[in-house]
This record gives C-alpha cells, structure tokens and sequence, in this order.
C-alpha cells in the first residue's frame, strides 16, 4: 500500500490555530480571514517545498518577473470556528493551463471539514501584465504536489 | 423610462477608496481585502437603509437571535487595483429561501468593471445554531432591493 | 472669536464607523484595527486637502521619490467600542524636523474621547533609504494644520 | 553560568515568517500589521505554557469572568522587513499591580532587533467591566516568566 498524502508531502499539510483577532463578535472566526489564511498556507508550503519566497513575491531589492494575481477566490464555511481551536490544512494545487493554476484548501478540526477554500492565479509579466508561462519554481511544486496525489491509496 | 437604478436605491450604491494598507508588495490591492470591503459595504448599505447595526450585529450588552453567517463567499478581480482609486460599489442582494439570501457586489471604476464579490448568508438561531427564518429587518432590505431591481430599464 | 478648528481645518475633522470585522469574539473593537483607522484617516486627511494619494504612496506605474514610512506608533484605549458606533476623527499633524512628523489621532464618541492613537513618520529617500527632507506636499499639509490650529480659541 | 534564557523560558521564544499580506505597495512590512503579529505571540506563548486559549478568551460556548483588555499599545520601527523574513520573536511579560501587566516584543532578524512591540492589558470584570484581580492563569505565567528573567547571565 502506497503510504499516506501526509507522508508523500508533508509541505502540503500545514497546520493553523484560531487566533483572538481573527474572531468577531459573533464569538467565532470572521470569514474573510479564511482567505488570508489560504495565502499564507500557499506560501508556508512554498517555503517548505524549497522555494525562497523572494523567487516569487516582490521586495524593494528584487521584483520577480512573472506576478501571480488571483483572478478568483472563494470558500465555504460548514462549521463555525473560535478561538484556539487547532486546525489542519490540506492544499492541493492544480496547474490549469500554461500561464494558470489553483489551489484547493481543506480546513479539517478533528477530523471533520470545517471549512473549504480555494485561490486561483494567473501567471503575468510583471511589467507589461500580459499573461505568460508560469514560473519554473511553481511548475515544479506543481508537478511534485500531482506525484504526490498520484500515490494516494486507490 | 424609469429612474436609473441609483436614483431609486441610492443605499445599493456605496463609494469606497483603495487605501496603501488594502495593497501589497505588487504595488495593488491584497486580494483578500476586497472580502472585507464586501461586508463593510453590506454593513452601510442596512444602516443607509435605515437599520441600526445593533439589530443585527452583536455587542456585549444586546446579543440578536438571530445571527447571519456568511457560509460562502467568493471574488473575481479583472483589474489591478492601487492607492487612491476612487470605486463605485453596487450591491444587488437577493432572497434565496426562508433562511437565507446573498449580496452581489460589483466593483466599478471609471465606468469599468474591475471585481466582482458576493456573499451568502444563513439566518441560524444564535443560541441553538439551527436555520431559522430571515429577520424581519432584512427581509424589508430584501424586498426594498428588489422593487428597485425592478424599476430599472427594460 | 475666530471660527472653531473644524471650521477652519474640515480635512482634519473626519468620521469613522465601527464595523463588524473589526470586532473580536469579546464584542468590541479588536485593537490594533485602530492603528489602521490611524493610517487611513491619514490617507483621508491628505486627499481631502488635495494631495493626489499617488503623489506620496507608490502604485507599480509610479514610485514616488520619497517614502514616509513609519518608525513608532502607539495607542491608548479608553473605552470598549461596539459595531456601529459613529467616530469623529480628529488629526493634528505637526511637523518634528526636517525630515520627520507626526500625526494624534483623537477619537470621540457623543463627545467623549474614546481612543487616541499617534503614527510618526520620516521622510526617507525610496532608493538608498537615507533620510531626507519631508516632500513640499507634507509641508503644506503640515503648514496649514498649524495655521488652521492658531487661529483656535484662545 | 546560567543557562540562556532561550533554555529557561522556550514559551517566550517565537517564531514568526513575513509574508506578502503583511506587505505594501513600499515593498515592506505594513506597520500595523506588527500588533497582530504582537497579540499572536501573547496567545502563542501562553498555549505553549499551558494555558487554554479558551481559559482567557471568549467563544459563543464559554465566557470568562475576566476580560483582558488591551489599554495602550506601541510599537517602534527600526528596519524595514520584506516578505520571507523570518524573525525571532522574544516575550518579556512584566506585572504592573494587581490588575495590569504589559508584554514587551522584540523582533530580531539575523540577532539584529529589527522591530519592537508593546501591550498593555487590565484585568477587567467582563460583565460589569470593572478593574479587578488578574486571573490565576495570567499570574503564573508572569510569575514564570520572572524567574526565567532572573536565571538570565549578570
């Protein structure tokens, strides 16, 4: 039996605790920090992955060529969630086309989904925004994260 | 020829300018800001309506019985955003069943289309959790939205 | 008797809405979105003297020769603030050097001040981030405030 | 030779990585975003100690008798931070009298202070909203985190 996802790539497991800021007055996480916690997840596993984050966001010093926009966004939310509660975080990146991609986020608290989130990019050149291929470090994080799923016990 | 949609709901019509903390490193609005620009925008048009935050919103001394989760939402971003872009924000909210409706929202600037945002919301008992019928407050706002839908050009 | 501060100095005098997203699961306004309000009635102030956002913040088309970053900021919390309750922000900029300023924000609620927050900046050259002279724009903001500020009652 | 302070108190010791939503159109670091990167740090520590998040801060579930306000808030910055940054974050909470205590941050990049923060909080009755004794759990944690102060080299 082929071992586990978490086992395969582990820089697709990440792991997120419920912070007092991110609540509301309602009690629990107010929605839109979901998205927030979906970049930050797509950059964690970059980083685990091997990917020094300055290949791919801008700094003053140094502005990668191609940009990464998100053309869409969205999520659901199916529990509500307050504050220290431990979640995991399950990404899985597709790539859709030469210059496209997404990732699909899985927010599991004790083994149930309790929140679903997905971002999708569109690979530009920084400078003239035309659409262009996606970069060789997110094809590569591309390719390894499909390997991985490919592995999954069928 | 009926009045233009602004004209009859002027409170579906809302105003909002890109601050340097909505942008990021690329120079353009973080994505996930527009989410937060959604609700604020919801949050105005009620209370432009004629709605007291209070009667929907929790504090520490009045608790609403029914409270309004957003269990998805989701975004479309066609145009770069930066620093001082003065947007138009339209909102076309729409009853979906005894318990629940969502909020459109169109992002315009200069007369283009530059995102797109909506959230769907669920009226639950804040006590019990359970679904329950919309609050009378919002089911005026839904219905005043509509009419004014329904006055614009055939 | 000369006319009232906000008479003489309206794009000093601005409002502010608590909204939902700035609450915490404790019912009130979550901390540090002060700081943000700071920033924004900063941006506000600046625009309603006249002074195009783009002129002192950087988009991807224009980089501004001088940035303003900040180098301290502080708060002071005096009472808990609810969704919906209905701020005036009162700015008082005032110049420290040659290449520094500051700005207290006042925050009143039915008269009473409720919070006060302070954001410094220094004007540094965006290239080489040496210290340099604030940009003639900032000096003017910061002229008329004093001005507008000399003429209150005595 | 007493063992470092890093050895005594690993619950005052974080870790904290840049990233690009914390980011501006200047390339760098959004000032305000470093309180919440501040209040995290307090929440972090204080799970690691042992303490229940739920203990200290609300949820629809469970309220505490004790809120904990934040009263004053400060901040300094000393270099900018660019995406990717990983900084260490060190926690020095000190009491104040029986019903305050203040948490001061540093933020070192590469045993460089890049950044410093400061909360201050009352204990607070959360009902009636009156100054009263700080809770149990927030007392042995200074407590605690006073004598790893103590073992610190002379």
């Amino acid at each position: 039996m082929p071992p586990p996802l978490s086992a395969a790539c582990p820089w697709l497991q990440l792991q997120r605790t419920v912070r007092f800021g991110d609540t509301d007055a309602a009690g629990v996480m107010h929605f839109h920090q979901l998205l927030r916690w979906c970049h930050e997840g797509y950059e964690e596993s970059l980083q685990r992955f091997g990917i020094a984050p300055a290949a791919l966001f801008p700094t003053p010093q140094h502005k990668p060529e191609v940009a990464l926009p998100i053309v869409h966004c969205r999520a659901d939310f199916r529990r509500p969630l307050v504050v220290g509660d431990e979640l995991g975080v399950v990404l899985t990146p597709t790539r859709l086309d030469p210059s496209g991609f997404e990732v699909a986020y899985r927010f599991v608290l004790a083994d149930e989904e309790v929140a679903r989130g997905l971002t999708r990019h569109l690979a530009i050149n920084a400078t003239n925004r035309q659409r262009c291929p996606l970069p060789d470090a997110i094809q590569r994080w591309l390719e390894a994260a499909g390997l991985g799923a490919g592995v999954q016990p069928v």
